[in-house]
């Protein structure tokens, strides 16, 4: 095994030297522009390092990886479109330094290209990773649906909520490591328990990043800290306040989130307040501790040897040890 | 052998049972929407019939038919989008009836459930149809992107002309009836000699569609007759006519393709005189013939019974008969 370092390099020497056609150069460039900008490429490392847990050499992975992070910079493209977002990754998105229509039709492009990557592989396996890759890239389109839908709707259930979540981020982790399980032709059950480690960390993820928006460190913290609190979005933290506070504390909590003030400090100290006080920030805690856990319990019932189980572990504790 | 009205009623009952997901509403409605508008759905129509011309049951080509027809509308949302066009099929347009966001998101689903009906069939058949698949649906967004390219460009020349109607029309024919081959297991050779069939009839079609918009009966042409000259679009026949007409002439054409005239009639009437006059609509009529003829010759290479090619022949000359 090698240490995510050196995947991360493996992954990010492999994006710099991707060949992508030249022409139509108004089709191409914008891919070519995503695909520049970097990000953490976890996706794909991921998908490398599971190959290696399940005793395969991480070269055999690099097409399903490839096709994982192309996906996932597919999805980025048009959800910056859906969401009017300027930036990405601190530049431009691929719909302000082109247009609209550029950003639809390179987004379209992406996704075919990711389906060619696992040409890579013969029948058997390239059936099982588009088999998995379509059912996941739904399950992402619905996750965004279900966003984009819950933005005007006022009772989002909890259980609804993690569906969401799961769905939007959480598949594409637990897919990026099914796919790493299945080019190492582990057996079926080990390929579905690594599934299932990878959704349960990457839904823990999602809600330590709902955590970490509203009461994480500035300095350390990627985003601005309140982000979602000046969005009015709903997140878990927020659900669990209503939940949990008293009908005044609702009230308060409901009108919070209905207004943009111009300066946002007062209200999103409030909303903390809330969170803490409602018990909505213990609870959030406590969900990802708990499904934490519930991607470590998978580990147990892996047959592989203990030194990779570690491994996965650790890099599970390193992923939700990210600093408050 | 069925008739084609066998297939087509096939087609029409297999859509209009087909099971779509219900939820989430807003991802799924738009979906069935779309499908329900009906069309001509040729390409299916071309993969049933194809594979019986290759002796195997089309019942074991519905799936591949299906995945043809829902990638096919999935391309009309996107491109409706982009061209911000209010109606399709005489109904409002998806982004229309929902918005820009639901359109995209939608037809980002349907590119993907395209693929999933292609899971019905066993690895080998699987992998060679997504392979086919994935090769001809980026060759359809390179032909989106050189068709809006060329709006702005003034020095579009005949072979890039036809290499683009050739990516964002006719490939999807010819993949439509490789598709057939594929799932009838025929030889590779007669795959490809049936693709070669379907592009070129495609190109054949598609030039004819150029020339019936300036040329043809408005009681029995489907569209707007002069629809292509009212909007400025460079099609066969305007490029020949650039190419063939003295440079008065040439000089007037760029001047009538510069203007929106409120009332249309004189420059319909004076562009379709240029056509005539500077032998471009003869032109158009001759490349019809000629790509005709060589879908034609394709078939004396194709070891399949001589009825089979007589069903083929009828059916290209009943397409290209359409009336003037």
């Amino acid at each position: 095994m090698h240490p995510i370092t050196f995947y991360q390099e493996i992954i990010s020497k492999h994006f710099s030297t991707l060949e992508i056609k030249n022409e139509p150069k108004n089709l191409y460039d914008p891919i070519k522009y995503i695909l520049s900008l970097g990000g953490k490429r976890i996706r794909p490392v991921l998908t490398l390092m599971t190959t290696e847990i399940f005793n395969a050499s991480y070269e055999k992975a690099l097409a399903a990886a490839t096709a994982v992070e192309v996906f996932h910079n597919f999805s980025l493209i048009h959800d910056d479109i859906m969401d009017d977002a300027p930036l990405r990754r601190g530049n431009e998105t691929v719909h302000e330094k082109w247009d609209i229509n550029t950003g639809i039709l390179s987004g379209d492009a992406m996704l075919i290209l990711a389906y060619q990557y696992f040409e890579q592989y013969d029948p058997k396996i390239f059936r099982e990773l588009a088999k998995l890759f379509s059912k996941t890239a739904l399950e992402v389109c619905e996750g965004q649906q279900w966003d984009v839908d819950f933005e005007t709707r006022d009772n989002v259930t909890i259980l609804e909520y993690i569906k969401m979540i799961e769905y939007k981020t959480a598949v594409l982790v637990a897919a990026a490591m099914k796919m790493g399980a299945i080019v190492a032709e582990t057996s079926e059950e080990n390929a579905n328990l690594i599934y299932n480690f990878g959704l349960n960390l990457g839904i823990a993820f999602q809600l330590q990043d709902d955590y970490l928006d509203a009461f994480g460190n500035p300095e350390t913290f990627g985003k601005q800290v309140g982000g979602d609190i000046i969005e009015n979005k709903k997140t878990y933290l927020y659900l669990k306040a209503i939940e949990f506070g008293k009908p005044e504390v609702k009230e308060q909590l409901l009108h919070l989130f209905s207004i943009q003030p111009k300066d946002n400090n007062d209200k999103i100290a409030t909303v903390k307040e809330i969170f803490s006080t409602t018990g909505a920030s213990n609870a959030t805690l406590e969900a990802i501790k708990q499904y934490t856990q519930k991607a470590f319990l998978t580990l147990e019932h892996m047959t592989i040897e203990q030194n990779k189980k570690d491994i996965l572990k650790a890099f599970g504790e390193n992923l939700m040890g990210r600093k408050v």
